[in-house]
């Protein structure tokens, strides 16, 4: 037996090298994904709905790229009424900590000038700023040659921008790879609407619930029709009514029944007070003031939890599909 | 960064090279998927269910190879009612005018004295005869030295079709790889039922609807119990009625609200006067002349368009399980 | 056209070198899907959840190994309320017989003092001793360099296991690799419910069907969640539960129809006397004496028998959501 089959290239592997290995995937036929490639000062950027259409299965690329290439995403036709629209993005993760928090969480708003994204992706991990980094030490090894990361905005980044994230990551601009694309596009939201896991994640974390607890995840969201271009709230309203009206998420974890009877019934979404409404009404509601809005209700809309430890599973939550039909304006 | 981890290869992975290329991604196990490779009058013959029985995954292969492996094809156990069998079939397609019309659409009648099948694939593209081919100026370019096709049929192609179809394509027939199943077969079964997407672009060309605008589309349709071996009235019943009363086809469109709303109420079936009864009586009320049958029957259960200009939904058309029951011979 | 690349090997790729194959393809990152391999007396083992915790990824590995990297298995996030889990475990599988007979079925207890485990996977087409091996003559050409198997128990082999599977099949331990999961863990959990279409071929076996006219299946099952670690009873009634309730299994069949009447009726769990009771609990009334139950219960829910043939369908079962609640503890 060759045991070199078996060699274990983990410590080659880093969720910023799978990432761009998987946006390489697609590179043998960018042009019938709709996907375009170009350097802007130095770095690679993809465009995956700026300038060209974009594609399902890009949305999927892009999806399981801003997941570390540590997730495995599928667009499926569903024929379930509840969820509303005929089609729905399913995500499995075997890793949630990484590549849902480490990686997938838009939590680096990138901004100079009039230019705005807000940033995901595996690049977080060098830049290490965030909390939720630094309390799980999730920051990525530093020699890291290659980094990859999502900015979600209508625009191409600016040579500023490639300047400012380079920096940040402590990296040259010519080894950054950026995937971009709009919230309305089909990969933007594709791509949002893969944060299932993800938004159950950072409920957690705001529970204080310990996410080293938490082994594997599954997860079913609807994927809305994309809204209208430049019309970022009605695509934020859509993207977000997916996860809170919509969202199913299975989590395999390992801990105490305490552990989890302390948090499983804040989990959905309808813990909430601001629950019920489709969230661009809610957000218009505060005055577009993103900070008034309960941080409690940005959840899915079912959570179920199996206890590797004691066989045990919680479930809290229900689906809304009123709301959603309101938010997608999927007709009668 | 090496640059050539980029080098986008578009000009080379023409439609018929990447057909050629899916089948041979079974190559290595032709035997463990029942498909059986020959060479007949210099090309290459691949069986999918003429004198083998062929298998679900030789399904999907032989759909992904018909629509130019431009698409995603999956066979799924599911457990909505009404869809009625406990499969469906699953596409998604991000090319649909070249993927559907260019190569998918069984617009080829390939006959020679006694012998006659149904030709689709990437081929047609070199042959480039058809009106929707011409008019949406989807020829392949010539220089393209491989050419695969599928040949919906009981039996594997004569010396006489093998010279027919390489001459009409203008190429050897040592250039030609040609996929061949009845449609009574479980792969051929497989391959007309992932004409969903195909079923709404067809009528979608009928109704004047600019194909240029469709830019994705995603459907689910139940997989049907295949035919009588012969009985190819019962397998066109069975496989047209899981478009006709069982396909919900999704399409994400960029034009205007207008150019959906004059089309979207004709796009299901259940516009056509001939609505409402299994296919194959249908087709035997006008004495199995294909020609007495309403067009706009040909057509999906279900359709939705999401505008990608506007961010509205159209949805017209509904699943008709007691037909397909009929149909299906699904028992009570 | 390279006719080299149309060249089979069916010949080289065996079930066990497939599983192996199959296996091999995490072994770029064996890490991030919770697998360790160690060498133990001269074997290669995979841990698939004993001392690491596994994954789902890991568990369709685990899965499709089993099958002899013949067969597609998916977990998939799923609505529908009569699963009661919010996930399922599909199966598709072209070559039923050896892929689920020759290599799934857990038909070698393995065991040496206190060790035991259930042995299943292509290893046993190498052993050849069970019956239904040699009436159906699928063992495995004995030249055979690599043999690939799978423990379900909750410890790793020991040296003596080691020498006694390698002695069984005639190889030399460095020629064996065997993957090991507790029924209770992530990965032992999914390789069991993907036990739904060979749980219908081995009931059929028990009925005297000829399984040679077993084409092709297709099957979902829920994936309840894992047991209490060291409970195996649990663990087993979950599973088992899975399968006799929830499981729908759907075959593509070439025989008369005589031959499905005869036996249709009795093929699911329902037909059996002990049916209708959490399988922990009928286990536990005989006494936890496994051979007390009644041998036709171990079948799935709902089956359905496809005629190539014929082109008849026959369909007999129900699914048991109620008594699927009460076994996998899933709350209200």
């Amino acid at each position: 037996m060759n045991d070199s089959c078996w060699e274990d290239a983990s410590d080659l592997l880093t969720p910023n090298s799978l990432a761009k290995q998987r946006w390489q995937s697609l590179a043998s036929n960018l042009r019938s994904h709709r996907i375009q490639k170009q350097t802007i000062h130095g770095a690679t950027v993809l465009d995956f709905g700026v300038q060209v259409k974009g594609s399902l299965e890009a949305g999927v690329a892009l999806a399981e790229g801003c997941m570390g290439g540590l997730a495995n995403v599928q667009v499926v036709p569903q024929s379930d009424p509840a969820l509303v629209a005929a089609n729905a993005v399913t995500v499995n993760v075997d890793l949630p900590l990484l590549s849902c928090l480490g990686c997938q969480y838009a939590g680096w708003p990138v901004s100079h000038e009039k230019y705005f994204a807000m940033g995901s992706g595996p690049m977080r991990l060098l830049r290490g700023k965030e909390d939720v980094l630094q309390e799980y030490q999730l920051a990525d090894v530093p020699r890291c040659a290659e980094v990859a990361g999502v900015l979600e905005s209508d625009h191409l980044p600016t040579d500023q921008i490639i300047e400012l994230i380079a920096a940040d990551c402590q990296v040259r601009p010519d080894q950054l790879t950026l995937a971009v694309a709009p919230s309305t596009s089909i990969a933007g939201t594709v791509q949002v609407v893969a944060r299932s896991v993800e938004t159950a994640m950072h409920k957690l974390h705001d529970l204080k619930f310990d996410l080293n607890t938490v082994v594997s995840g599954s997860a079913i969201a609807p994927l809305p029709p994309p809204a209208k271009p430049g019309d970022s709230v009605a695509g934020i309203g859509r993207t977000n009514d997916a996860m809170l009206y919509g969202a199913t998420v299975t989590l395999w974890v390992d801990c105490s029944d305490d552990a989890i009877e302390s948090v499983f019934q804040q989990m959905p979404s309808c813990s909430s007070k601001d629950y019920g409404q489709p969230f661009a009404k809610i957000f218009a509601d505060y005055k577009y003031d993103f900070y008034q809005v309960d941080p409690a209700l940005f959840s899915p809309a079912v959570v179920h939890f199996h206890n590797l430890a004691t066989g045990k599973t919680f479930s809290a939550g229900k689906l809304n599909p009123a709301v959603m039909r309101a938010s997608f304006g999927m007709g009668s």
